[in-house]
């Protein structure tokens, strides 16, 4: 399987985003993966910032920093021209080039002539593994957990991670595995599972989450979502190959419409839950939910535990927000680990 | 969108293959393009046969044939080392060779050497449009209708292609809208969807699919199954991006498990209707089914009339067999129109 051995640490570029939404490579790595990350960079007209030292691709050279990762996504995954400038201006500074786009660095002529004349590299973190098989569908033996969104850009990544971590502080030998670029980036490998030619995607999750000791867990990144009107197949065949025996659903209260897609309203917590398990049957029989994963973040402290209360009654499950923690948190993991 | 000037007549390649299944694209080239197929050729262990003439590739370049088709498919697409002699003997006669798998021919050396020496074509109809973009989701004018199956390999196509010439036939603007190999061989055209990368197959269903006048009909080939390990992501993504206004589900009658994946029973008629109309309605809010499509291929006439009869009554809708249409198709083709 692709691992990748990144140049470190890293300058975060956020190009000329104003939706957060789309930089959560940027805030996943902050939040992660902080010893790597020294400072961001952005271009004129961004209004989205990690908090980190705004930094000139000079000044973060100077700092140490080896290689500015491309931050942020847009739909569909391209490199806007405004950014060119940008990427070009780091190469000189002595840094090379991390993308996890659908539109590779090298791609682009002026970047691939940058590189070549400077000596630096161009790293797509996208491009898949070589010869992945088609699924078989066939048990494994270990345990798995796959978080399962009710849109995109709402939490699934971060509830792995959590979850991995709470597993492994408990004793629990746990393997957070990373399927996009983000996940990539903190985990230093994995398969960017939405760069799979779709014939293969169930079987890339196959191969992402292999055989392992029967107390071994895996906790799987989700992608997308179910109900996505683009991305709901990438959804159900990372559900199929991953074969999870528990899914925790990660949802952002508040959130009413599909992240990009305002016609489409989020799908309910009951619906998505009963949908994921019904599909999920197909290849993992005795699959359940141990409970849901709210982002709060945008919610005051008493507002978030009231949600957090409410939904858990509504819901009959277990529900925290991994980044608040707490018992509700504790009470998350017993629920998977159960 | 990407459309394809093949040369032609065909001689048909059916490599060694011993299941019929797997030799689809021949028996569909045979079927719906007679008059470009000229005969067949098989390496030694195959049982597989179209019934047409067995020629050498010289014999074929002797009457005519000007390109060779791989007619075959094995699991995963590959192309196996006992093939490659009988791929270079094809070239040596004079002909191109067209393949449909995802291994590409290109990147076989010694047929690229030989392609090159001789001055032949490679040519990969799997390979799909460049920028194929996010879907949207948004509603689209004209009218849809998309095969649904139970299983791979099992009748969408042939359907799909029976029920364009039937809407034809009855004065309907229809075009029949290929998403696999054989489709796009006979269509001259398509988009193959199971090549698409995963976060863009609902995408390549909507460009598949445009805006047309409110009378046109696009009569879709379905892929895979929602039901299958493999591919239910690909068959998802194609039923969100298509949008169909009318989905018929094809199945063949005796065909309890997922073909390769003998630990998978096919689902139910029903069940399949109802899992389809559930998960098309995100993007297609009025979607329905207008019947049942069995392939009665391995039926007498009298048990097929059986069959066909007592599934109508059981299910509710009409159910027909179009390779041997009747008073049953014709219900069935008045169902989707209604």
């Amino acid at each position: 399987m692709n691992t990748i051995a990144l140049p470190q640490p890293y300058l975060l570029f956020l190009g000329d985003t104003t939706e957060p939404g789309y930089a959560k490579t940027a805030f996943g790595l902050r939040d992660w993966a902080p010893e790597r990350c020294i400072g961001e960079f952005s271009v004129p007209g961004a209004t989205v910032t990690t908090g980190l030292p705004f930094l000139t691709p000079a000044q973060a050279a100077s700092a140490g920093a080896k290689a500015m990762v491309i931050g942020v996504a847009n739909a569909g995954g391209f490199i806007p021209p405004a950014w060119l400038d940008a990427l070009v201006e780091a190469m000189e500074a002595g840094l090379d080039l991390i993308g996890g786009m659908h539109a590779r660095l090298r791609d682009f002529p002026r970047l691939r002539e940058t590189a070549e004349r400077l000596g630096r590299r161009l790293i797509d973190i996208r491009i898949p593994p070589e010869r992945i098989p088609v699924a078989t569908g066939k048990a494994r033996t270990g345990r798995r957990l796959l978080t399962i969104g009710t849109d995109c850009a709402l939490g699934k990544k971060y509830t792995a991670l959590s979850l991995a971590r709470a597993f492994q502080s408990r004793g629990v030998d746990a393997t957070f595995r990373a399927t996009g670029q983000t996940g990539i980036l903190i985990a230093g490998g994995g398969i960017p599972m939405d760069a799979v030619v779709a014939d293969f995607a169930a079987g890339a999750a196959e191969l992402l989450t292999p055989d392992a000791a029967p107390s071994h867990w895996d906790v799987i990144e989700g992608q997308g979502s179910l109900h996505h009107p683009a991305y709901a197949g990438v959804s159900l065949a990372l559900l199929h190959g991953s074969q999870p025996d528990v899914i925790v659903v990660c949802h952002e209260p508040g959130r009413d419409r599909v992240l990009g897609h305002p016609d489409y309203p989020v799908p309910g917590l009951r619906e998505t839950i009963e949908l994921a398990l019904r599909l999920g049957a197909r290849t993992s029989p005795r699959i359940r939910c141990a409970g849901i994963s709210l982002n709060t973040g945008k919610l005051d402290a008493d507002e978030a535990a009231r949600v957090i209360a409410a939904e858990s009654e509504r819901i009959g499950l277990p529900v925290a927000d991994p980044i608040r923690g707490g018992d509700a948190f504790d009470r998350l993991v017993a629920s998977c680990l159960a």
